[in-house]
C-alpha cells in the first residue's frame, strides 16, 4: 500500500482539451487480492486517441492509457517484484493490476518485456516504437494497406510515433513513401529518414505537393488525419483499387461534428478500401513483429525519436502537446 | 449494314438529366471487320451509375450502358447470327462489337447467354437479376460484406434491381435482413419478399426506424445511396467491426460537392470496413453465381420484378425515373 496519485477528469471535453479539464486525487492504492500487483509508473504513454477515447469517460473517471511500469509488490506469480510491465491502468503514479487484465481501449493487454529485448533499449520504447505505436504502424502498412514492392505510399502526420515508423516500414519494402508534418523541423527530420519525398503541410499546398510527388496517385494511404485533408486526398488523389489504413482522425477528434464533402462517391467509383483498425487486434503477432522492429533497429534502418515530458503533474501538458503538433516522434512522460 | 440510331450527349451534364441533354443521331452502321459482330438491340439497361459514369463523356460521346441483342451479321465464329448476347456498346438501336472487346465501365464483357440458362427465362432479365445487378448483389453482399448467418444487414434503394436480391440472398442466408424504400408500394413489395424489417424512409425516421429494427446495431451495410444518409448509418447504428459494401451513391450523383459529417472518427473508432466495388470485378466467378441464383428463382427462394419501358427514344425518361426512384425492381427499356 502506497500513497499514490491519479488524474480523472474533472469535466466535460470541450474541444481541445484544457488542463483544468484533468483533476489529481491522492489516495492510498488498495490492498493486493490475489494475483494482483502494485506497480509504480516509469513513463505514462500520451497519444491523440486518448482525445477521442476519452470522450467516452466521465467526470470522476481516471483518465485512460498505457503505462512502464516497476512491479514493487506482487501477489502474482507470473509478475514478480521488480519485474518491468506494460499496462493499461491510465494516469497513475501507481497502479493495481490483475494478472489477467484485458483492457477495453486500443491498448493492448497487460504484458512483460520480451525475452528477447535488449538490454540497452529504454523500456520507454514500450510505449512508442516497440509498442502499441510501433504495431500500428507495422499492421496497419503491412496487412490493412497491403503494401507491396513498388507502390506509392502517402502517410500524414509522419514525425508521429505511428507515421515515422510507418514510412520507413515502406521503404525497407520497396515503397515510394511520400510523408507531410505541420514543421519545417519535422519535415527535415523525414528527409533524414528517407522518405522520397516530404513537405509541410502548414506552408505548402497538398493537392500541388501530391500532384507532385504522385502523378500516378496513391495506392496506399495510412490516414492519422480525417477531416478535409483526408477527403481531399480520397477525391483527388487515390489510384483506383487504393487502400487507405483509418489509423486515426485528429483534426476533427476536437470538433466531431465537422462537416466536410461527402467521400462515398470516390469510394465507389475508385473501388478504395477503407479500414479502421487498432494495432491491438493484432495482438498475438505481436512477439514475432516486434523483433523484427528491434532487429531494423539494430540494423540502423529504424530510427525513432521520444519527445519526453518530465514530471507526473505535466501529463495534461504533454497530452495537449500531441494534439497540438509540439512533438516529434513518440510523446511519453516520464513519471 | 443498317439505318441505326443512337443517344449521345448533348451538353454537359448538370444536377439531375434532362431528356434534353441527350440527343439522337442517326446513322449507317459501318460494314463489319474482321471478328465483329452486328447486333440489333432488344432491351437497353438503365442504372443509377450511368449518372456518375456518365460524367466523363464529352458532348458527341454515345451515351453508356449495357444491352440485350441479337446478332443479325457477323464475321465472329464465336457469336453467330441469331446468337443473343449482352454487349455494352450503349443507347443504340443498333452495335457493332469486336467479339474481344472490353469495357471500361462497370459493365462486363461481351457475353452470350449461359448454356443452361432456361429458355423460359426472359433474355431481359441479364440486364437485371442474373446479370450485372444480380452479380453485383450476390458479390457485395457475400464477398464484399462477408455476410453471416444471424448477422444483421442493412440494404437501402432495397426496391431496386440490386438491394431487392442482397435482401433475399441475406435471407437465404440466415441473416436478419432490414430495407427501406421511398414509397410505400415499394415497402410492401420488400414485405413480401421476406425481409425482416422495412420501412419508407421518406415518411420515417432513419434514426428511429433503425434504432427499432437494429437495437444492437447493424454488422453489414449495403449501401446504394451515401451521402448524409450513409453519415447517419455509419456513425449512429453500425457495430463494431462492421462491414460496408459500398456500391453507389445515389444520393449525391446530381450534386457531387455536396456535404455533411466527416465520417473518419466513425471508421477508426468502429474499426469499420468500406468496400468500393463493382460485380465487374467478379466476372471470372460469374457462371457459378448466375447459376446458383437461377437455381434460387426455379425455387422460388429469388423473386424480382421488371420496370420495363417502350421503346428506344424513351430511354433518357427511363434513366431520370431511376434516378428520381420511379422503379420498382430493374429497370429496362424495350427497343
Amino acid at each position: 500500500m502506497v500513497r499514490a496519485k491519479r488524474f480523472v477528469i474533472a469535466g466535460k471535453f470541450d474541444g481541445l482539451p484544457k488542463v483544468t479539464d484533468f483533476q489529481i486525487v491522492e489516495e492510498e492504492t488498495p490492498e493486493l487480492k490475489n494475483r494482483e500487483l502494485l506497480c509504480e509508473t516509469l513513463f505514462i504513454s500520451v497519444d491523440p486517441y486518448m482525445r477521442v477515447f476519452g470522450r467516452f469517460l466521465k467526470e470522476g473517471d481516471t483518465m485512460l492509457g498505457e503505462v512502464v511500469g516497476r512491479v514493487i509488490e506482487s501477489r502474482s506469480t507470473r509478475y514478480p517484484v521488480g519485474a518491468t510491465v506494460v499496462a493499461g491502468y491510465g494516469w497513475r503514479t501507481h497502479g493495481v493490476v490483475h494478472e489477467d487484465e484485458k483492457h477495453s481501449l486500443p491498448t493492448a493487454q497487460l504484458r512483460t518485456v520480451p525475452a528477447d529485448y535488449p538490454k540497452d533499449l529504454s523500456t520507454g520504447l514500450l510505449l512508442g516504437v516497440t509498442g502499441m505505436p510501433g504495431m500500428t504502424a507495422y499492421f496497419g502498412l503491412l496487412d490493412v494497406c497491403q503494401a507491396k514492392a513498388g507502390e506509392t505510399v502517402f502517410v500524414n502526420a509522419a514525425a508521429g510515433a505511428v507515421g515515422s515508423l510507418v514510412g520507413q516500414i515502406g521503404k525497407i519494402k520497396g515503397c515510394k513513401v511520400i510523408g507531410c508534418a505541420g514543421t519545417d523541423d519535422k519535415v527535415n527530420w523525414l528527409r533524414e529518414l528517407g522518405f522520397d519525398y516530404v513537405f509541410n503541410y502548414k506552408t505548402k499546398s497538398l493537392d500541388e505537393e501530391l500532384k507532385t510527388a504522385a502523378p500516378e496517385g496513391i495506392d496506399c494511404y495510412f490516414d492519422n488525419v480525417g477531416g478535409d485533408f483526408s477527403v481531399s486526398v480520397l477525391k483527388s488523389h487515390m489510384k483506383a483499387q487504393g487502400r487507405v489504413a483509418c489509423c486515426g482522425s485528429i483534426s476533427t477528434y476536437n470538433n466531431p461534428e465537422a462537416k466536410g464533402q461527402h467521400i462515398f462517391e470516390a469510394i465507389v467509383v475508385k473501388g478504395l478500401k477503407l479500414q479502421g483498425f487498432s494495432g491491438a487486434a493484432y495482438e498475438e503477432d505481436w512477439p514475432a513483429a516486434t523483433t523484427q522492429v528491434v532487429k531494423w533497429i539494430r540494423e540502423g534502418k529504424v530510427k525513432y525519436k521520444e519527445h519526453v515530458t518530465s514530471g507526473f503533474d505535466q501529463t495534461p501538458q504533454a497530452l495537449i502537446g500531441v494534439l497540438t503538433g509540439g512533438n516529434t516522434g513518440k510523446a511519453i512522460v516520464k513519471v
